[in-house]
């Protein structure tokens, strides 16, 4: 027995599902609080809190109840404006993503989260895969049930359909030309850029600096960027993110290395590049689905291209130079803008992802896509990881990690039950060089003001492009709208040619 | 149609409300994030979310369903421990407040909660109870109506059905007789210290201290208390408070002003007070209705008895004393324990409650009882209402406000809705004194160990008689188990009588 479609329908699912987005943001400040501010002794309390906003969310995105609503509404969907349906689709996909998957199997991955990332910090202290193999395959197996019961329902493949859940609209068949590519092109780019490097004079090194004098520069740089206090705030932790979802509350962390104060700053530009994109969502669609940041790739290329185009620039270097000299004290060589240079275009290519230059970046990246892909489709199984990881390795990078701590141990991904969420690294990167060329071209002044230290034209462009769009429209779209054109590596090869081999210290 | 109960249907329940305690305590930690650490940006999104979290939890506890489920447990009763009993007994209760309102009554309240709230900070500037009157006669009808709806369920009078929500187990029975008692004793025994302290001399100003060395004095303050780092935190914000039904996790604020150090150690006292409690609930109970603190009045006690019994004590003030010479400089006469005495020994008996002494103390929560009764009953209009608090002020206090800020509209508690809150307050005080005799009668070395520093022996009587009892009883047997007598006001009439009488400076 169905009923007629009411004509309140989308009303109706409208607010069901803008109540689940704060109820989502919600378990975002938790995780946020978790990280900044719980004493350790709330652990418990917490994991149980989050546990019940999950199942309260879950229940109002993926009931029965909910999927009538969208059946109903969509069969009046005719009546609805550009920007309802798009909110309709963003609402029936979360749908689809949290019906298709009974609770008990994502609870049970919740369960093997939680203890695989303990058993993970210890293999991985210990060089111990064998400690981390057995849990981790019952992980797979989970996850595998999931993207299979996942692609049954969205009409993917079972790998995409992990990929969906943190990145739609960018598929395999967005991902797999491009990452064949730099895989093919890469490598030798690489090995010419490193033997230019060998001959350059080492960096002086700039020493220690304290907690509070790069913390003080991080705000000085967030206010730089755009930032107020009045919509943001910046708290140390560990690993640095950012907070996404809560309209006008911009919540940044970063992490202070005494000896490395170039960490600090890429990490708060990069942080700041992702909550420039959530503050400057369209506020009338806040906690709509579509107002949300379109996913996973466009939000990277928020952070790289304030991270990596602009924050390696030329110019943004000239204004960067004698912000560190007055905030660690000292005006010698160390601080000038040469140096400076010199020190953010070294190569970085050894075996650590996160610590890697712009060019072996992506071919990391490949690597992890090549395995989680033979792992979701069965072609490889867990055991046979640690060697597949080390010759994929030899291939693309040209190193073979001496541990698992710097082979397929590094991150945490896996063991959170993260897979299909690295491909966005790279195809952040790709859309980042893609959007920041267009708009170089578009407004010659962006580059100039950046090295003011005005970013005022650089969001000029980027915010109606891209933030405003939100999740307006899909990803394809949005790219082509902006750009001109599909999604690719060519602005990326360009980019890379040009900072490293045609301007290497200039 | 009404199905046969299950043997499942107390665990079913429990889960229910467990879960919505989870929520609730997320509900906390949102307050108190936008208290201590959101940027102000962020109030339109918090408010939302707060709706949305509210929204959820009331049809978690309220609905229909949750009936269904405690009939079913209720109907099978007799196969559950006293424990179990006691915990649906806290269910139904909840269900009761949850079921017996509309939610259109509650979403009103709320709505006029908040513009009442930025009213009532302009009136009361502006010494302009006209701008005050009109919204607050429609909160307050809108609170009569929410009244009539829980006393009908309840089976209470109207404000006892207010009372009841903050309070339970709390009614107008045991608290009019105490307050009689206290509006007869109280104001000659305030008139008779007022004359005493008339001849003392002024102690010596403490002067200004920093909040950085006032922060650091109350973090050894609350490391003397019993509190870890590991289950605590403390911040500072405009108003001192402390976060409840976090098991594990105590927040707890407190507000340093520059020129009156005694304020944060007085604050940070009390807030520490109510922080152990919730430390000290049973953890097999976390998260479960009877698991929680009992209600304000016990609450009250905790934090009145550490703040006031322990922290005005002689034994208190020798450990105190050299600590804020430390914390504050220097070893002059401000820091001897007789001039700290001195300074914590004074009448403040003017004409604003939150700086009241012990004694006055009382009596301003009975005005205030009076007025509330009096307005729930239909007996007082809004507009009568300054004339009636200033001759009530004469009549309990010996004072006439010189204005509205020091009169009627010196507390939020109205402008937010909360009436039949302000009992709680005395009858906090009562018991306070009542536990507090009783604890030293059964163990004299209580204040001995906290003149060194040792408040040990103290919460080992307080924790099982009052912290670990949660709401696993009511508060006539928590109080008769604990002191052998009902709650009444005699040990606080011997307390006072004895401090600032028998005792004053010494």
């Amino acid at each position: 027995m169905s009923a007629a479609p009411q004509p309140d329908a989308y009303a109706r699912a409208a607010r069901r599902f803008s109540g689940a987005a704060k109820l989502s943001a919600v378990r975002n400040l938790l995780n946020w609080d978790a990280r900044t501010h719980m004493p350790t002794g709330g652990a418990w309390a917490r994991g149980e809190e989050m546990a019940a906003l999950t199942e309260v969310i879950a229940e109002q995105v993926g009931s029965a109840a909910a999927g009538g609503e969208l059946d109903e509404a969509e069969a009046m969907a005719g009546a609805l404006t550009a920007g309802e349906q798009a909110d309709l689709r963003e609402m029936r996909r979360l749908w689809v993503h949290a019906a298709a998957v009974p609770a008990e199997l994502l609870a049970a991955k919740a369960r093997l989260a939680e203890t695989l990332q303990a058993i993970w910090v210890e293999a991985r202290v210990n060089s111990d895969f064998a400690a981390f193999a057995g849990p981790f395959a019952e992980m797979l197996a989970v996850i595998r049930q999931i993207a299979a019961a996942k692609a049954a329902a969205l009409g993917t493949t079972d790998y995409g359909a992990l990929i969906d859940e943190f990145d739609p609209g960018v598929g395999e068949a967005m991902i797999e030309p491009i990452f064949v590519d730099l895989a093919r092109v890469l490598p030798g780019l690489l090995a010419e850029v490193r033997d230019r490097q060998a001959s350059w004079p080492a960096p002086i090194p700039f020493g220690q600096a304290t907690v509070a004098r790069q913390a003080r520069l991080a705000a000085r740089l967030l206010a730089m960027v755009g930032h107020s206090a009045e919509h943001t705030r910046l708290d140390p932790t560990a690993h640095p993110f950012s907070v996404g979802g809560m309209p006008g509350d911009a919540r940044l962390t970063t992490h202070y290395k005494p000896d490395n104060v170039r960490f600090a700053i890429m990490a708060t530009l990069h942080e700041a590049g992702h909550s420039m994109y959530e503050l400057n969502l369209p506020r009338a669609w806040a906690f709509r689905p579509a107002g949300h940041a379109r996913g996973m790739t466009v939000h990277e290329s928020q952070s790289l291209a304030l991270e990596m185009m602009a924050g390696r620039s030329r110019e943004f270097i000239a204004v960067l130079a004698p912000m560190m000299a007055r905030a660690f004290g000292g005006a010698d060589e160390r601080w000038s803008a040469p140096n400076v240079l010199n020190a953010w275009r070294r190569m970085d290519d050894g075996c650590i992802r996160v610590e890697a230059d712009e060019i072996s970046y992506p071919l990391h990246v490949i690597l992890r896509h090549r395995l989680e892909t033979a792992m979701i489709a069965g072609d490889l199984a867990v055991p046979d990881l640690p060697a597949a990881w080390n010759e994929l390795s030899r291939q693309l990078l040209g190193r073979t990690p001496p541990d698992l701590a710097r082979g397929c141990l590094q991150d945490i991904h896996w063991a959170a039950g993260h897979i299909g969420y690295f491909p966005n690294y790279a195809m952040g990167s790709m859309l980042a060089c893609q959007l920041f060329e267009r708009a170089t071209a578009d407004d010659p002044d962006i580059l100039p003001a950046i090295g003011r230290g005005d970013f005022g034209p650089y969001f000029a462009w980027m915010r109606p492009k891209v933030h405003e769009r939100a999740s307006l429209a899909d990803v394809a779209t949005i790219v082509e709208d902006a750009t001109g054109a599909p999604l690719g590596a060519e602005a990326f090869k360009r980019h890379v040619r040009r900072r490293y081999l045609e301007d290497p210290l200039g």
